[in-house]
């Protein structure tokens, strides 16, 4: 395919921007990319490992000759990036983003961003266990969905020109609206976040003379725990900025949890079963 | 090592009842080794998988000369199973089982067991996402704990033959009280299976135009929900036999998540990132 994108700036080139970057490359998408982010010791190892093409000197080298700009950084810095880049942003460039939270934050860069340039807000659904640049693939979006946001205000070439690079990634890409899909993503992946901190502290309170209870987990408290390994400010950003779909859903789910303790209460075996039942038919449909 | 005991009856021949037998073989722990269960088409599979020796013909027949019988069926079936053997039940013989509940059950059995034989409660921790005597493998203890809870009325040479058994499967073997048992399997494994059923349950709710909230899921509602697929009757059966560890779990779990919901609303990140970063240390120290 012919060059998508003259010059493309990275921000933060982790597991998913770097991802993004080596389909660039992969696909010959790109002229050269420009990694940026707070680590430097990440950014020289995107360097080395050709995930990157240039390691950023400064916000204003870094941004006033890219067309296409990623903020693939925690979605906390978002708005102090935006900030700290728009100043620099050339005409026509294009603003785009993979945070997992979309409401708040769109409203946010669409009152920041200066005429001229353009902003497409994305949420790729793609990720694994394992983080990092060292871990970025050009086969992550595979058969995953992007989902779009685009507003009124979106310019519907831009918008285009981002749903073609992530179909040449691989991904089915859904356009969507920003609420719905805060909703959407509150109670699909923010709750279960949420919940698996909360088993772990509940579960840790509990102590079996010198051991905590959590010594004798099987697998099935590591699988349904392991997203409580995952990093303690990105999810404390995620949470303010989605507040109040993530507070309706925990109680959805507090009220879920009150079903089954009251069916255990009146000892109401058919209930149980069925509210199980219910449950495991439509996880099995999951795989 | 020479034989531990002459004959062997399993009553439930599916991956931990297989895999006991399994081990009993490798090592020639056991002179014959007969199956008993529900499902015809199970037993002849572990027959002819080489699982065990015979295919039980009968009640009478399969208990009456059996030196360990092992109770491996669901927990829920246990009562009518014990009661069915126990009038063949030779002397001397030793009944042990694998449930994942054990104050309520050990009683029952206590209760009805004649003089003579002897029983010793036991639950390995071990399993896999497959089930089925198919994927019984004489390595599925290796390396696990096995949780024995004798009470006072247990025969200490039973137990000790019962913990060479486990021994020699490669668990480790720890005695324990029957109510902390169940205690502590309340909080690490019965509370996240409740927790997975009312996640899906929740999330089910919810529909984005015709597509469920749940067709939007990546890896790690995945995850999180995976043990919501295990049996529903299974699951009531151990809600009703825990049930009040259950609720006391459950509604701890309440708690923290209520906690982590005030901390949203009232927007106070420092808490947030407290409440997540104790459980994110406390899992990464699993893996």
């Amino acid at each position: 395919m012919a060059i998508l994108f003259n010059n493309v700036t990275i921000i933060g080139v982790g597991l998913i921007g770097g991802s993004l970057a080596r389909v660039l490359k992969a696909k010959g998408l790109a002229g050269s990319i420009t990694g940026i982010g707070r680590s430097r010791e990440t950014l020289e190892l995107a360097l080395r490992l050709g995930v990157i093409d240039h390691l950023g000197q400064g916000t204003k080298q870094s941004i006033e000759h890219a067309d296409l700009i990623v903020l693939a950084s925690p979605v906390g810095s978002f708005e102090t990036i935006v900030k700290d880049i728009l100043p620099h942003l050339k005409k026509g460039a294009i603003l785009t983003d993979v945070g997992s939270v979309k409401g708040k934050l769109v409203k946010q860069i669409e009152d920041l961003l200066p005429r001229g340039a353009h902003y497409v807000p994305g949420h790729p659904i793609a990720g694994k266990e394992k983080h990092g640049v060292a871990e970025a693939t050009e086969t992550l979006f595979k058969g995953t969905k992007c989902i779009l946001t685009p507003t009124r205000s979106t310019d519907p070439q831009a918008l285009e020109r981002v749903r073609s690079l992530w179909l040449e990634a691989g991904a089915r890409v859904v356009l969507m609206d920003a609420a719905a899909h805060d909703h959407i993503f509150a109670a699909i992946s923010h709750l279960p976040h949420a919940a698996a901190y909360a088993m772990v502290n509940t579960v840790a309170e509990f102590k079996a003379g010198p051991d905590s209870y959590i010594t004798f987990s099987g697998g099935g408290f590591r699988d349904f725990t392991r997203i409580a390994a995952s990093s303690p400010e990105m999810w404390r950003d995620i949470c303010l900025l989605n507040s109040e779909n993530i507070i309706e859903m925990i109680e959805q789910y507090q009220f879920a949890l009150t079903r089954i303790k009251k069916a255990i209460k009146h000892r109401d075996g058919e209930k149980l079963e069925k509210l199980f039942r219910a449950a495991s038919d439509c996880r099995k449909g999951l795989e």
